[in-house]
Order: structure tokens, then sequence, then C-alpha cells
């Protein structure tokens, strides 16, 4: 039986990260960037228009997009790529045990039996400094960037799931990495796999 | 310096004895039932006095008591038992290393530096499951019980810190003991100590 973890985390919470090293201590693979090529591949759509159509697109307002591009059925440009996306991580989870990060992986197999769901978050000031370390200055303030980027995360989760982002009942753990530290989160985490 | 671990948690969630369990493994003491022992011996109220008008009292509704019952200031008894269970936690904190199970010491230690906060949580069923195994058989379905104890918990602790109750962002780590087990959550409480 495939062992899962999902992880979904806050912006500069080290989310990524704790993950890719998980699945390092445990010889898995981690999904992510990775997941978009593999998305991309198998539809034929190109990594730009998905970069640009995801929860991931920076100065994107993929909410307002959705809802102005949707077709006669309510249907939108986001809803097939979430239904593609979806396809792909249940795929995933049934070929091998990995490590999934974002993209409502939680949500999606949250009847796999063994599938770990966790939640990684941290103060706004760790996640500050995190982001500028990580993808460097840019004009708005890392606080207004962090802002931005959770409620479109936020909105896209209770979106497609209906449920709430980041509430506890969702997941089995969650890590203040910002106050434990991500060496001790994937400690955690690896020895509860 | 002390080291503290206050642990919040949901009625049946097993909270109380992860926090037994954690302290006798780090040979350190918890603090719960024994705690409305030390009110009752430092402040002279009697203990059946604390038992009635905590958040524990089960069959008053604490919240309608403390609104009808407030003097002209708007102060209430459970004001005065809210204020004298921060002094207690206070002192024990600074007195010793020890784990505080509930009465929101997470927030009232929350500028302790030293003090891992713990949220403890689970699914109605195993909650269900476990309050008919350690308190027996009541008139209200388990269901009930857990839901009046939830929102009471929940009211009390909104009203005296004007925070959420179980928001993921109060605390270092929350763990969903129905689905990882209490000896898994004991293991990984004591390894952060």
């Amino acid at each position: 039986m495939n062992r899962i973890i999902t992880i979904s985390r806050e912006f500069g919470s080290g989310g990524r990260t704790i993950g890719r090293q998980v699945a390092e201590r445990l010889g898995i693979p981690c999904y992510d960037a990775e997941l978009i090529d593999k998305i991309a591949e198998e539809i034929g759509f190109a990594k730009e228009y998905i970069v640009e159509h995801s929860e991931y697109a920076l100065g994107t307002n993929w909410f307002a997009q959705a809802v102005r591009t949707r077709d006669f059925n309510g249907h939108s440009f986001q809803d097939d790529l979430y239904a593609i996306q979806r396809k792909v991580i249940m795929e995933l989870a049934e070929k091998e045990s990995c490590v999934i990060v974002g993209r409502c992986a939680d949500y999606i197999l949250k009847d796999t039996p063994d599938c770990l769901r966790v939640f990684i978050h941290s103060d706004m000031e760790s996640r500050a400094k995190r982001i500028v370390e990580q993808y460097g200055e840019r004009n708005d303030s890392p606080e207004k960037r962090l802002r931005d980027k959770d409620k479109r995360r936020a909105a896209y989760y209770q979106f497609y799931t209906d449920m709430k982002w980041g509430n506890v009942h969702n997941y089995h753990i969650t890590l203040n990495s910002g106050e434990l530290g991500i060496d001790k989160c994937v400690d955690i985490l690896a020895s509860l796999y």
C-alpha cells in the first residue's frame, strides 16, 4: 500500500523545503513544481498556461478570472485545470508513495487510507525574512506579498474544497516551522511515516 | 529556565491523558484537576464553588451566568475565578517546568519564552467512543455532550483571550490523536521538549 504525505503550507513557511527534505529522508519522490510539468505533459497544456492560471500566478487574480471566464455552464479554465490537477494527484497517489506539496492534495486524497495530512505555518516575521531570502526583494513589502498570497491560497482552497484552509480539523498534524525550526519539522514528519 | 508545555484539547480527544503521559516521561508535574485544588487552597474558595463556576461545569451555562451575575462594573464571579487561575498558572510556570492542560494556559503564557503550545483534537467518532469509556453513558448522546462541551470551551476561550480556540496560529503544534494515536502524540511532544 502506498503511503502519502500531503503538505499544505503558508507562503514563506518553508513547507516546500520540509516536503522535499522529508521525501529525501524517506527515499520517496516529492511533487510540487514537478507536478506542473506532469500536468502539462499529460494534457498538452503549455507550462506557461498553467503557471498563469494556477493559484501560483503572481499578480493575477485567479478568482476574478475564474468568474469572468466561466462559460454558460459556469465552467472555467480554472475548473478544467483543477480537474486535471486532481486527476494527476490521484494517479500519483495510486502509483507510488510520495510527498505532495500544495494544490489541495489533502482534500483530493481525503479518502485515501494511508495519507498523512500536514499543515505548515509560521509567524509573519519569519515568513517575511524567508521569502526575501528565497525569492528576493520586490516592489511590494514582504508583508503585503504574504497577505496577498495567503488570501489567494485560502480563496482557492475554499472554492474547490468548500472547507477552510488551515482549519486544524483538516489535518493530522500542524507545525509552526518558525518556532520549531525546519529540521525539527522534518524529523517529526519522517518519524510519523 | 523552566520549560512549559500547555495543552488545549477538545473534549474526549485524550489531551489530558497525553499531558499526563508526557509529564511522566519527562519527570515533570502535570497540572489539571490539581490546578483546581491549588486555586482553591490559595484563595480559600471551596472546590465545589470552582467546579460549579469554571468552564468545566456540566449542565451549567457559565456564559449566561457570567453575564447575569455581573456587578455594576461588568465584573463577574467568573472573572474573579479567571484572574485567580491566571495568577496560579503564571506562578506555576515561574516555579517549575511542567505540563498544564486547559484553562487558557496557552494564552496566559503566550509571552513565556520556553513554552510549547499544543492543541489536541480528534474526529467526532473516536471522541464519542472515548468519553463513553472514560466517563460512562449519560442521558444525552455522546455527540451532543461533545458539541455542548466544545461550544462551552470555545466560548470561554474566546471570551477571556479574544482569540479563536483551536486556531492553528495559536499553537506550535496540533495533533489529531484519533488518527495518530495517543502513544505517537506522547512520543512527538516528549521529543520536542
